[in-house]
């Protein structure tokens, strides 16, 4: 590791005693962690670059024009930045067209009708122009699901009910525990028989944004239509059942498949000083739900992919290995961006040693993850210490679903991970509410010098 | 401390496995504080009386006819608790009105004019109907702004424009090293000659918002017109002097000092059933500046202490001292509600144990603090690991403006005190942008819940 250039604030500080007391490899480390914190915590250009792409790319998901403005964008971006390269990379993604906007009503003989706020989920199958209506069978949990039968179900709509913990200290744990019914419920349901699916938000919250997502319906089975129901008309149906167990809902959603079609991740790299064909890679994923401007899930984390390079730039440090920045295309529904990356990389050669994925919102980092060995882990151990002032902790963990298939061609790749806040993830997640205006600066841009630093100390002493 | 009454929850976690591993006291004292975070993560009532609170008394800052509707509805809201007592405790406090909106202009003979955004600083002077103007200096700092003289200043309008460093990794201690400027800043600037004053607003995000809060003239000084810039318009203003260093501002503000009012501390309390005459009390403050819903500033903080009694009511745990829920009067202005409390707490008797206050925003905790002896700090040592689970730390700390007048009359008092993360807080405090949507249920539960068992800890072990 060369410094190049030192700029005036790092050599002020080395004057300084800003170092003493770090445990650390070297007393520069430290310096150069400083750096990155004050450079991130004091420039607006990934701030001001995910803006531009929430308001103008809103609802890329892949196959549409959204995503085709998203990689031009962040092509643009990058080519503006001084890189080693910055191209394009094809990948074959499906698409999908939500149609006209969903309609869900309840018809009560007893209580009249009443409109629930409702958006399909993603590849589910359209009603047809006139909808379609039915009895309704509530679930409240997997347990229950388990035990009902093609009698129980056979044309009539399934209502999945089973709520979101709020209480469930682990935000993840709780999307866990009832995200089978979005991915799996509405195949299973076609098998039994249903004509229809409506699936409460995975959402902790109680309001009414919808919150869409995949969903999945095995080969042998029926596509049939499936909604999300906002977690307020969710309570509000199941009030009602309890009143009047014979009313009927009414759906009409005109989703439909599309072919398939060219898209592209985006990718920039500085080229490694001493091992160009040893690679640390840094990513988010660039498609976004259609009804979400998609930032925190996942703009935030391509910024931060980018802003990473852009740290290593503007500090003037030559990075050993290869550093590449990566926006992943078709997280959300296929994967074929990670797939693709992961194919290619293989087939060109060289070595991945190590991958970050950014996707798990980009509020205030609580921790950076290495997934590594013990051996490796111990190796850590003396990070820790760096990161301590920046209220950063350095734990066991990584990983993601654009950069997992990397490990089937590297199986001694190391997955690291940022890991954030996670009390407000779910709330925006999938839903119109995931906006621009919902991000902080501040705690993004934690995220990206602690991203960068990790980057930093694993090209400088491996794992 | 007797449990009278156990919710199925808690009895249900009595017999898993949840309470092994800990430390504590008593094996339900996990028990308890894990219900504490139960009911306060699923239950909306504190956050929907948020919402109506900063929706319909905006701009409560004391003196105002909105700060009567806070009292009013915190009373209110107490009431309707079951708890043992609540009431009103006479304060009387300052008014001042800010009249019609603000203009800030630059008049340049080169450049033209150019409108700024501005707010006039609390209790600052009004410059007349027809507003004034002169030249500019502009002052970055505090050592440069002490070498300046009366022939530097006389007749001109004074330009405060130290940022408020982004960097900075604590954002309080940020705060703290540009507050002079907006709290001394004006009167210092009139005892030189200055006409008028411009702060820039102590934001560490370029932004439109402009920052107001109290500014405070000597005895001996003539109040000035003063105004906080927001931080886009300060830049701007420095941009344009650098262009042209002979152009003049305008300015325009018609606010006046008003007629003291008779206002209210509003207090609820739970009676301990052992020792009555013995409190411990948690507080936020009710007023909030005029410009502002005062979400996180202190709207929240308000809300926390009353949902820390709803806590334990809910629990139907009887705690052994009186504990106390008081939402303080005037804390941005004169902190005649702090005084208020307590010299009527010193002349009623009794003793304060221990003490809590709410005011640094009501996002995610981070820790509690106890600001106990070193003997003291041993005993919380203990209580650590209770509130690991929660990601909340225990550290030394704790006071609060509100509070702080009871060390007078109690030298023992322990104070207490929630910290939050910060990297939010400055961005909203004291301007439009600290609007209820700011502010995420879970987030502030988790402080509630935090709060209440802390509480929790020191009814029953002391300290």
């Amino acid at each position: 590791m060369q410094i190049i250039k030192l700029n005036s604030f790092i050599a002020a500080l080395l004057l300084t005693a800003g170092v003493s007391g770090l445990p650390a490899q070297e007393p520069e480390d430290g310096v150069v962690i400083r750096s990155f914190f004050q450079e991130a915590l004091t420039s607006y250009e990934a701030y001001h670059n995910l803006e531009w792409l929430c308001k103008n790319t809103k609802g890329r998901i892949c196959g549409r024009p959204q995503a085709q403005a998203a990689v031009e964008f962040t092509r643009r971006v990058m080519e503006g930045m001084n890189l080693d390269s910055v191209w394009l990379q094809p990948v074959m993604v499906k698409s999908w067209v939500r149609g006209e906007p969903e309609q869900v009503r309840i018809l009560s003989e007893k209580y009249g009708t009443r409109e629930l706020t409702a958006c399909a989920l993603g590849w589910s199958a359209g009603t047809g122009a006139s909808g379609l209506s039915g009895p309704v069978v509530e679930v409240r949990d997997r347990e229950q699901w388990k035990k009902l039968t093609e009698a129980d179900v056979r044309g009539k709509i399934v209502f999945f009910n089973q709520s979101f913990d709020p209480a469930n200290l682990s935000a993840f744990s709780g999307y866990g525990l009832v995200y089978w019914q979005r991915s799996d419920g509405p195949s299973e349901a076609s098998a039994l028989g249903a004509t229809g699916c409506l699936v409460r938000s995975m959402n902790p919250e109680t309001d009414d944004y919808p919150h869409t997502g995949i969903t999945r319906y095995a080969d042998d089975v029926t596509p049939i239509p499936a909604l999300a129901l906002s977690t307020r008309s969710a309570d509000v149906l199941s009030a009602r059942l309890a009143q009047d167990p014979e009313l009927k809902v009414f759906i009409r959603t005109t989703g439909k498949e599309g072919p398939e079609v060219l898209s592209y991740n985006v990718i920039g790299e500085i080229r490694g000083s001493e091992f160009p064909d040893e690679f640390i890679i840094v990513g988010g994923h660039l498609d976004a739900w259609d009804i979400s401007e998609g930032a925190h899930d996942d703009g935030g984390g391509c910024m931060q992919s980018i802003e990473m390079l852009r740290l290593f730039l503007k500090s003037g440090i030559k990075p050993h290995h290869t550093l590449r920045a990566v926006m992943f295309m078709d997280e959300e529904v296929a994967q074929r961006g990670g797939q693709a990356y992961a194919r290619e990389a293989a087939a060109q050669g060289g070595k991945h040693l190590a991958a970050l994925e950014s996707d798990r919102g980009v509020f205030r980092p609580r921790a950076l993850g290495v997934a590594g060995t013990p051996d490796q882990m111990k190796m850590t151990e003396a990070w820790k210490l760096l990161f301590k002032p920046y209220g950063i902790d350095l734990v066991n963990g990584g990983g993601g679903s654009d950069i997992g298939p990397l490990k089937g061609y590297y199986p001694d790749i190391i997955f690291m991970g940022l890991i954030p806040e996670d009390a407000r993830y779910f709330k925006y997640h999938h839903s119109p509410s995931d906006t621009f205006e919902q991000v902080d600066r501040r705690e993004m841009q934690l995220g990206s010098a602690g991203i960068a630093s990790l980057v930093y100390l694993v090209d400088k002493y491996g794992l």
